[in-house]
């Protein structure tokens, strides 16, 4: 509808698990493949048109990229007010999940004629030319538990996905930079991932996918110290966990790291992909 | 998992406003293109391993062709519970939900280790194969306000969806059989749907597919006249209605049908596909 003055979008939180790194000259075909758990706990974004462009997260007025772009694209500027239930730069898709609600708010309010493939194109674009990600995009338009099978946006990424539900639990350590892992070189974590994701699509079960992502995780050299214990006090205490990438993160299905002493954040795997509130 | 004795699945009812039919050799690439509307009133699925196969819905025994195709894939027997917010036969996808519910929960109870998109694909064939379907399956597994852009199951079938959010109201005045139009003459019918499906990605609002959908059942030959009485009233009043593909049923946007003086039954757009229950 073009008559309304505000939208708002939800979109959930996404971790990866294990990835594979794929670029081309082309930011709609550049992504990644993987697998990951998309959140119930997320992030709301809200689009006012407004004379010039004010973006604030929490309250704090900030500098974020992938929303300007996707503002640009609807030659328009915008108060973009984004509200999140998670920690930034913690592996949990913040970046991308304020482009993607930016999209889908801003379509509403400025001219409601493209379609939510269009749309997760643009984030995903949006996403990929900042350097802040590479399938956090296209994983929350989908929901659930996204396997990323291709790359790339709608029309060149491919996407299946683990038929389950689950409690989750997270906690976070602090930030860990995505840009300078993306746009090192990524051929170690690359092979590791590809590996990961042809079991996964063998046996897709959510067990399963947390395993190989610890795998994943001390193959690709990415662990951190804090990370490990937490995972292996998980492990101890009979559950499982993994590092969320790209973050000083860890999430657990069920009461894993409640089991194993730690005082977690608790959320769920989220049904939906990014969707407008009305 | 599979430790579990039980399992409930989700699916969400959907309600197709225009389509066009596309048969081949192959259950898994017949299908239909066309546009529709997940709603939050939907269908619950629950199954039990059993000695023998027992499908009730709504607490009565019932033969449901997709269902028993669903459970002979995984080669096993079980109680399943149906329980539809919808009406049944009167286009609300009620046995593609009831035959995807069947899926996602047998999957978890009886070995759980198929992919999201191999039980849409399952279902869909079920559907297919039985007759009572060609596209509801696909679009309840998308959710939103799917636009089946090419026909099919997963591999095969392209979706896009109409960014939005809506309350939607509807009533039903009877059943209309899916089979004898589906395995009809499509000829004339296709070609509306074919017509309209591009002018919707043209311009892919919620609006639009309602107007769209209008035209389609005057053009596809479809309307009967309750329906129709029902459609005008909500026009008169100001809002947007369209006939539920295929059933003797109208759905409305907002409160188009109270509007009108109807007594309609009241739910919104469902942001998710099916999806089990923890």
């Amino acid at each position: 509808m073009t008559d309304q003055s505000t939208a708002t979008a939800f979109v959930p939180g996404h971790v990866t698990g294990f990835f594979s790194a794929h670029r081309t000259g082309n930011p709609a075909t550049t992504g990644s493949r993987g697998g990951g758990l998309t959140l119930s706990d997320g992030v709301r974004v809200r689009v006012v048109p407004s004379e010039t462009t004010h973006v604030a997260l929490g309250g704090e007025r900030v500098e974020m990229e992938p929303v300007e772009h996707v503002l640009d694209a609807f030659d328009a500027t915008a108060r973009v007010t984004i509200e999140s239930e998670l920690p930034v730069g913690s592996g949990f898709g913040v970046s991308g999940a304020a482009a993607l609600g930016a999209a889908y708010a801003s379509n509403t309010v400025f001219d409601g004629e493209r379609s939510e493939n269009d749309l997760v194109e643009l984030a995903h674009v949006a996403e990929v030319v900042a350097g802040t990600g590479l399938g956090d995009v296209v994983a929350q338009a989908h929901g659930g538990v996204p396997i990323r099978v291709e790359p790339g946006a709608p029309g060149h990424g491919v996407l299946d996905g683990v038929p389950t539900s689950s409690r989750v639990e997270y906690v976070t350590f602090g930030e860990l930079s995505t840009a300078e892992v993306i746009e090192g070189d990524t051929t170690r974590l690359s092979r590791a991932g590809e590996r990961a994701l042809g079991e996964l699509r063998e046996r897709p079960t959510l067990r399963h996918l947390l395993r190989l992502s610890r795998r994943f995780a001390r193959e690709a050299g990415l662990l951190v110290p804090e990370v490990e214990t937490a995972i292996d006090a998980v492990s101890d205490a009979g559950g499982e966990a993994a590092m969320a990438m790209l973050g000083r993160s860890v999430f657990a299905l069920d009461t894993g790291l409640s089991d194993a002493g730690y005082d977690p954040q608790v959320c769920e795997t989220y049904p939906s992909g990014a969707h407008l509130e009305r």
